[in-house]
């Protein structure tokens, strides 16, 4: 199951979580690691914090934004120390190894930590459809990036060395390059049909994006939302006709 | 039960990592913590690395044998990163939660951490009578120190939560009889808006209606759906507008 799981690091400052996130990484087994805009990569003390893990720093893969980083995953996994909720529902570190586990076998899916001090962005956390948190104590929880990332990796290869999912064959899902098409499509059809008429936008499209990414269609499904939305205006309908 | 645990670094050779470990206790709720013949403590290094849980180095006992800092504990628990027998019977962390959870009602407990390359000599393993082992990757399984205190009591502090902290008080569901509402509309509408030219009508509907079954809406979240529906047909975007 770890084969498909990616840890994905978005702006890190401290160029040395780069390298203690890679060893926590390869001491439970993952190697696949995306660093978003991290602040200085490669650099001496990322290399010297991997301490034996400098083939996951090697092999990480460098973009400039998160939707790059998980434009091909069915499942992105936002992790916060903090029982914030955004649409996301929130799994404990078990729940999302059980979870993570299930998927893994015919899914791609990221497990993205934010900045040191200020974590994801409102859009960054947008872009998940799931959410997990460490629970701690509550007059002192500030886990450092490092051991979060041990954290969660632990529950991961716990869980993978314990259980084992005979591959349930259900139906494929999009990637979040396709999801975010659809929320496109669907931003753009509604305004034309007029239907935030007395509405405010930002937030109505926000609570239909959350209620479509806490419940991801599968791609059959998504062509039958997608095919609603494009009877919404004339102009469709008339090219839909031809 | 996280007051009566404490918490032995044996022979820390790096102060930085004896205040890495009082920040991964105090982040998981545990305060005691015992020196066996630390090499160098105080030191500036330990408390920088303590980060806001400076109070656990201050409360810190210091002493020169393993047999000092454990003699009033009735559960002295070894660590390994190996799944080294020796005389204790090995448990999973997860396991050792749910014996600490068990003991600490009513005996003291120490959990006992090695030197940062050599671990624990045979007296030492001698001393204790049950041994955790952190599975990890055979290829690389130098966990450091402070990483595996920050795994133990990371499970040590998952079980003392006596109860989940619920995330959100989630949304009002519909009852089924609007979700039949919901349903019927949506059929009426796709239905006028031409939705369903070319499609095989029942089997179209039997997905829609699968996939919102399967993923209930709430109640605003149904209205906004009711809404998207209801502009698919010119009919009922003129009643809207009046």
């Amino acid at each position: 199951m770890l084969k498909r799981i990616r840890i994905v690091l978005v702006n890190t400052f401290h160029p040395g979580n780069i390298g203690s996130a890679a060893r926590a990484m390869k001491v439970m087994g993952l190697t696949h690691l995306y660093l978003v805009a991290p602040q200085s990569f490669p650099d001496a003390e990322a290399s010297a914090m991997a301490a034996g893990a400098e083939d996951i720093l090697t092999q990480a893969i460098v973009v400039s934004t998160l939707e790059e980083a998980i434009g091909d995953c069915q499942h992105v996994v936002a992790t916060s120390a903090r029982p914030r909720s955004h649409q996301a529902p929130a799994m404990t570190p078990a729940e999302c190894a059980t979870f993570v586990s299930k998927q893994s076998e015919q899914d791609e899916i990221a497990i993205v930590f934010g900045r040191e001090r200020s974590g994801l962005t409102s859009d960054e956390y947008a872009l998940c459809n799931r959410h997990v948190f460490i629970p701690a104590n509550p007059d002192y929880s500030i886990l450092n990036m490092a051991a979060a990332v041990q954290i969660i990796c632990y529950e991961l290869y716990q869980r993978s060395l314990t259980e084992f999912y005979p591959v349930t064959q259900s139906e494929a899902l999009p990637d979040a390059k396709e999801m975010s098409y659809f929320f496109d499509n669907m931003s753009v059809q509604l305004e034309q049909s007029g239907y935030f008429n007395g509405k405010p936008k930002a937030a109505t499209l926000g609570k239909l994006r959350a209620y479509f990414q806490r419940n991801p269609p599968n791609i059959s499904e998504l062509g039958l939302l997608h095919g609603i939305m494009r009877r919404l205006t004339p102009q469709s309908k008339k090219v839909d006709k031809v």
